[in-house]
């Protein structure tokens, strides 16, 4: 069966807002082995709306619209369903009363316009909405003569999650037959998408059973592989079989099986060898200890580090000699291995890591040019030094400096 | 006139891939005065893509298909708009030159399949595709016997822009009656959207010829103004009128006036006053840093700092007294105090600025909660000490927390 998804809400048709919802829902449906077919962007126009509807009904088996059950004049969504199947509005005093209560238990005044949010679609399956006050409402019926699903969800996603997840997600499987899919997300550091086709694309287009999805971002490869089958467990040997393959391609470029991120990963390795990272940042000016710091418990690896932005502070806080500063330049070789092993004496940590780079659009020389780093890690024995030349405006030099870094710990440790 | 957006392409139908020319084009298009009413997202299905095609066409005066234009067999938006409009597609062989010259001056085979992109709709006008080899088209014609405007743009945002901003622009501008519109953007920090919006609402209220937009970010509030007029001066005015008057009530809560980021503006005030900073981070590991230095220039004014994660760096790296932190704790008014002056005397910046709370999920307590944040700023001769709760996860409370300190900044210097 096809799913149509209906984003409702003239913000969405500013140049400020997007529809994110329908990004969840098609994970959702995806699962329960559906595929979406169309996707709508809709105002708050009862006629639009209507219209759109009736489009979407004759197209798809199952319609959800999301957005435009609240209480004001511009929410149009049941209205305009209830004119696209010809079926009466019937306003449910008990959901009225229960708005009241709600209204009066937190102390706030309920106005009439509330009232609207009860109008039920008639022979509409009424769905509780905990986050929020209107109701979402499920309509199985005839169409056209053909049996169709009609879903209206409330527009904001910590309202629109749980409430499809617990009263949509089992209705639905009731409605389809049994599928299995099973799925998988390996993540690749540090390696160019089309170098990165090149050498998979060979493998994956032997199983044309197992959908491959190759997303690419500054240094990182995600690569989705999903499989429908008549059980589970052959669902998940189809997926797993592709996945082995490519990770013997791929080898130690792969750095998560199960999604997890860069910095977990290095997280884990970390703990699993009851070791302690610190850092000295320069042109990321924080961004390594911001992403590392993003996972909680990370106090159990990390100690912390220096934005050590200016020359000064270089040699204040991880010991870099300023001759050797003098001689080389801040943005060398040299200075990125003193950062590394300063910085890892200073704060008495297994491991040190630095990077000192032109982030740019200014700064850059012919000899050093914008998107230059070094990239350095140390344990007090021996210091690797990574030189790279990346491309992009600063925002993207500094998150590929922060992922070479991050990758060359993994690297180290794994 | 009234413009409809389609998106082609059976990725952004999946979870993983989203639409966002469409934003792109729905801010030119306001610029020209038209509104963009219905937005479509399509996979590649020549029978789905005709279909939509041909329903835009009869509720819009303009339609623009983004996407589909390549040389794979999956590229299906020519034929498909061909197909709705009942036209003939037309080799070009002048284009089919071109793509091989294009091909053989880069090195590359030309293999037939590219050949396709140069299949032209009967009568469309050609847009050439600076960073592409699939052009786009421009056809406007009568339909249903409405005069009616079809654009066919690439899907890759680096050739959509530059293509519709240099060909289609000054084209649709003599398509449509003159329209001047003005705009303003006003952004305000660490200000709840409600409480924001009952002290602005009845202002812009008042003036319904100024289109408000109001989006809530974690402690930061955007106010877009846009206002239509029969001359640019008298749209100006409108905006700037309204503009002024929420920045009379707003007042010190707004930061920005011209689109600004906050960084930039503590950037700014910095620069101004010739003063120097540095940071002690606790529970953001970095994240002040980060967005500090996300701005080019920035060391010009600021220094560096310390990611003092652990207690032991707090006294390594910014001195203060491991007592202190004893007797109140790392997250504590009496050593956020500390770090702030610690670190701005150990770089010999002019202010100093740290933060430390509990970011979560774990480590709360009940008499120090998750979102428990204290922020402090220092210039030697006094230090100001703020106390939050923020709410959300622990990325949002880490982002409210940089928001804290940075507008702190802002308010000491504006």
């Amino acid at each position: 069966m096809n799913a149509e998804i209906i984003a409702v809400g003239s913000e969405l048709l500013t140049p400020f807002r997007q529809d994110t919802n329908s990004l969840y829902l098609t994970e959702k449906l995806n699962q329960l082995g559906m595929e979406v077919s169309f996707k709508s962007i809709v105002g708050d126009s009862r006629e639009h709306l209507a219209e759109v509807t009736r489009i979407a009904l004759a197209r798809a088996g199952l319609v959800i619209l999301m957005g435009g059950l609240g209480p004001t004049e511009d929410d149009l969504t049941r209205e305009a369903v209830a004119d696209a199947l010809e079926l009466p509005l019937v306003r449910d005093e008990a959901i009225v009363e229960a708005l009241r209560k709600r209204f009066s238990k937190r102390g706030f005044k309920f106005t009439e316009n509330n009232s609207k949010q009860a109008d039920i679609i008639s022979g509409a399956t009424v769905l509780t909405n905990r986050n929020g006050t209107a109701p979402g409402q499920w309509i199985t019926g005839s169409y056209d003569g053909n049996e169709k699903t009609i879903i209206l969800l409330p527009g904001p996603p910590h309202e629109l999650k749980p409430l499809f997840e617990e009263q949509c997600l089992e209705r639905l499987r009731e409605h389809l037959p049994p599928a299995f899919i099973a799925s998988r997300v390996l993540k690749v550091a540090m390696l160019g998408e089309s170098h990165c086709d090149d050498r998979i694309a060979p493998i994956y287009r032997r199983y044309p059973n197992v959908q491959t999805t190759i997303l690419a971002y500054a240094g990182e490869i995600e690569i989705h592989l999903r499989a429908r089958a008549d059980s589970l467990e052959v669902a998940q040997q189809r997926v797993d079989k592709v996945a082995e393959k490519l990770e013997d391609e791929l080898d130690e470029y792969v750095f998560s099986r199960q999604g997890e991120s860069l910095e977990q990963i290095v997280g884990y390795y970390l703990q699993m060898r009851n070791a302690t990272l610190a850092v000295a940042e320069s042109c990321t000016g924080g961004l390594i200890g911001e992403r590392i710091t993003s996972v909680s418990g990370s106090s159990r690896y990390f100690l912390g580090g220096a934005m050590v932005y200016s020359n000064e502070l270089k040699h204040k806080f991880a010991d870099v000699p300023k001759a050797l500063i003098a001689a080389h330049g801040a943005v060398s070789r040299q200075v990125a291995a003193a950062l590394a092993e300063g910085i890892r004496k200073r704060c008495g940590a297994t491991w040190g890591l630095a990077v000192t780079g032109v982030a740019g659009p200014s700064g850059g020389t012919e000899e050093k040019p914008v998107g230059l780093v070094f990239h350095a890690l140390s344990n007090g024995e021996s210091t690797e030094v990574v030189e790279r030349k990346f491309p992009g405006d600063r925002e993207r030099v500094r998150w590929w400096a922060s992922q070479q870094a991050l990758d060359m710990v993994r690297r180290k440790l794994m």
